[in-house]
């Protein structure tokens, strides 16, 4: 069953924290995601924590003050609070956690609770992130047809989708080492350009940098290796949710991608938000599988299921805004590239995690997972410059009068997720933050 | 510097371990390679060790004895024995070390000092080996260019090597999650197969399982995200070598590569050998780097260094024996299907390393690069089923009668590798060993 709608989704909950009941935040009580926070004390490990209204809630002074009880607070106290290992050992007790810090802000709760809990909180504005999970390995898939429709027209205009398209989600090995967290500034890479065939490639900083928006998910639950997951089981195997951008450089990806893929184009840097999306929050806002034309093939036999079909899909709305260092001087808004839906991917996460655990291939927990571009099919849709430019022939124009083919130096890149619809509170992802450096 | 031979590659050197000093041991005192070991007690981690002879010598157990001292034997003690994460933050006590296991097994050492080492060895035989370090990223390059150009040429008759390919060494990222250790059986993927095109494709078991010989090596010093390291660095951040196997279905690969590379068609295993055998034991077989013809071009600045062309290059045979079950039963030694050599690679294993962080990538401790199917020129020298039997359509013929076009259930692929030249000891690599069972 990949929806179960159960009280914690009732749009009627309310929170003892104000903050948590703004219709415009991201952190209502109905989403709690998992996060970790770095704390005065430099000596210890990183706190998971949760995210609720405009503060944060961490876990670990929760079960210091007794506020939490049971086996992953009994962990938190002995500084084991990495949420690959909670997930992959106690599971169960995660659900409960969140449950518990479901209870502690509720309105209803009591009153000696929620003087204890306030003892917890800290503004988001005044956090530092890390990433709450060890990623093992990072996968990305390339899921949105439109975009690779788009991506192969310049190309191969005859010809933009390979024949294996339809048939298979199309996904590659990212770089784990690289995977940073939002705010980490992007230093500009160098590397092969060879834009002028007549003329030998050059070792130049990257004139072609782009960012490619992109809905990342966890893995909660590890196969064994030679042990595919059934399409049936695959949502259960899913932790999480997070923003991606995937920065690409773009004329060092024309240059070295063939025969392997993309490698150094892509493995300088790669930015996640800083909250985990848990899957049981998202439960309202799934959506059919992509409406396939008539004449596109069914999925095979392995990849094809009723609940997936009805419900594998996820309404996630994802937003680009760029900032350039004039406008942040100029007070002038970041402004907004493209809005896309994840309801129009290709493929469904459940089919992706099946896909590429279909050879045996042990997916681990903490393991990152991303759909790739979303891009949509309408000009205001399309989620990398690559896209809106083409490939920089058509310049935006920004409202400081600038124009932009790519990223240049001070640029920063703010992707924006969330989840709204009737009857359910909106569910937030945060932001997804980068700015670029000049190369060195 | 990238060579500098010293005492250590004495040839001259004896150890009171008679099989130590076997002319066609793969360990003599002068290589003295590290591995890891399961002991009889579950709880513990796998012991960090060292081969020589025909044995395994314990580090942990020696430590315990107060054979060893030092930063490294107390953090052996603590159960601190990764090497990941042990030459990260003492890569001169991990040196020390092995000088120091040197002169307990010199021939030389105290009749006191020889007892107490006899009760930290066990016999290779016996040994349950675990990889003995933690990989957090796998890379694989294509760094033969004769195999570069016999595969292309399968594919692209009329242009069978990219424009980028003397240019740059081609690489992608691998998956870290499915390196097994040597002897692990390899389970045959399953996988989407278009042999046909006229037909959609099947999700079956693979058809055209293939393995490829290539030289592994493990990053021993990490550089920062966003910090190239220089081609005069670059031998500095490797710690050892090992033997892979890159298990390939061949079938899965030719449907689903395009456009972002290779992926289920790899990631279902890769196997490593036990042994890494540090950088300094390979000091006398290292070699020139490719002589390029005159009508190639010469590396790019960043890729470029006397010392590099020089002795950039390393003369390791590596061989690839074929036993399929009816030879097994038949008592029929393993075939010989192949002998290469790693000084026939086109890139050096610097110029990979060098590039891989040249846009900032770090690479970590721990991290395993590798350099694509090692294959030379002649008929011999071919490091995979897909050239030696031309795609399936050349089978080659087994000592047992039977016939291969690519891997059959059973067979086991045994790679070896060695380093021999006149006046030095021959030093080995171990055997890289799996076998294939069939698809569940």
């Amino acid at each position: 069953m990949i929806i179960t709608i159960d009280e914690t989704h009732n749009p009627e909950l309310r929170s003892w924290l104000d903050s948590a009941n703004d219709s415009g935040t991201d952190f209502p009580i109905q989403n709690l995601p998992f996060c970790a926070i770095w704390t005065e004390d430099e000596d210890e490990p990183a706190h998971l924590s949760i995210a609720i209204g405009d503060k944060i809630f961490d876990l670990v002074a929760a079960s210091r003050r007794g506020l939490l009880e049971g086996k992953i607070a009994d962990l938190l106290l002995e500084g084991i609070g990495d949420l690959s290992t909670l997930s992959e050992f106690f599971p169960e007790d995660l659900r409960r956690l969140r449950a518990s810090v479901s209870a502690i802000f509720l309105e209803s709760a009591p009153k000696a609770v929620i003087e204890r809990a306030e003892k917890c909180l800290i503004p988001i504005s005044q956090a530092e992130f890390e990433i709450p999970l060890t990623i093992g390995d990072y996968t990305d898939f390339y899921c949105s047809i439109y975009h690779a429709t788009n991506v192969g027209s310049m190309f191969r205009p005859d010809n933009p989708l390979m024949p294996n398209y339809k048939w298979l989600p199309v996904g590659y090995h990212g770089r784990a080492s690289s995977i940073v967290i939002s705010g980490t500034e992007i230093r500009r890479p160098r590397g092969q350009n060879r834009s002028n065939p007549e003329m030998p490639p050059a070792y130049i900083p990257c004139k072609n940098l782009d960012y490619e928006v992109e809905l990342g998910f966890f893995v909660g639950r590890s196969n064994e290796l030679g042990e595919p997951v059934a399409i049936s089981d695959a949502e259960e195997h899913i932790l999480g949710f997070c923003l991606v951008n995937d920065w690409s450089a773009r004329d060092i990806q024309a240059w070295e991608y063939q025969p392997l893929g993309p490698f150094l184009s892509k493995n300088f840097a790669t930015s996640v938000s800083p909250f985990i999306v848990t899957r049981e929050a998202l439960m309202p806002f799934r959506s059919p599988a992509f409406e396939r034309p008539p004449n596109d093939p069914k999925p095979l036999g392995y990849l094809q299921d009723a609940d997936n079909e009805e419900n594998g899909g996820l309404d996630v709305i994802l937003e680009v805004y760029l900032q350039t260092e004039k406008m942040r001087e100029g007070g002038i808004e970041p402004f907004r590239l493209s809005r896309s839906n994840t309801k129009d991917l290709y493929w469904t996460v459940g089919q992706m995690l099946t896909h590429h655990s279909s050879n045996g291939c042990n997916l681990q927990c903490g393991d990152l997972l991303a759909t790739g571009t979303v891009s949509g099919r309408k000009r205001g849709e399309l989620g990398c410059l690559l896209e809106i430019t083409r490939r920089g022939s058509e310049p935006i124009r920004l409202p400081s009068g600038e124009e932009r083919r790519f990223l240049e130096n001070g640029d920063e890149v703010i992707i924006k997720g969330f989840c709204e619809r009737e009857g359910f509170r909106r569910i937030g992802f945060g932001d997804c933050r980068g700015r670029i450096l000049p190369a060195e």
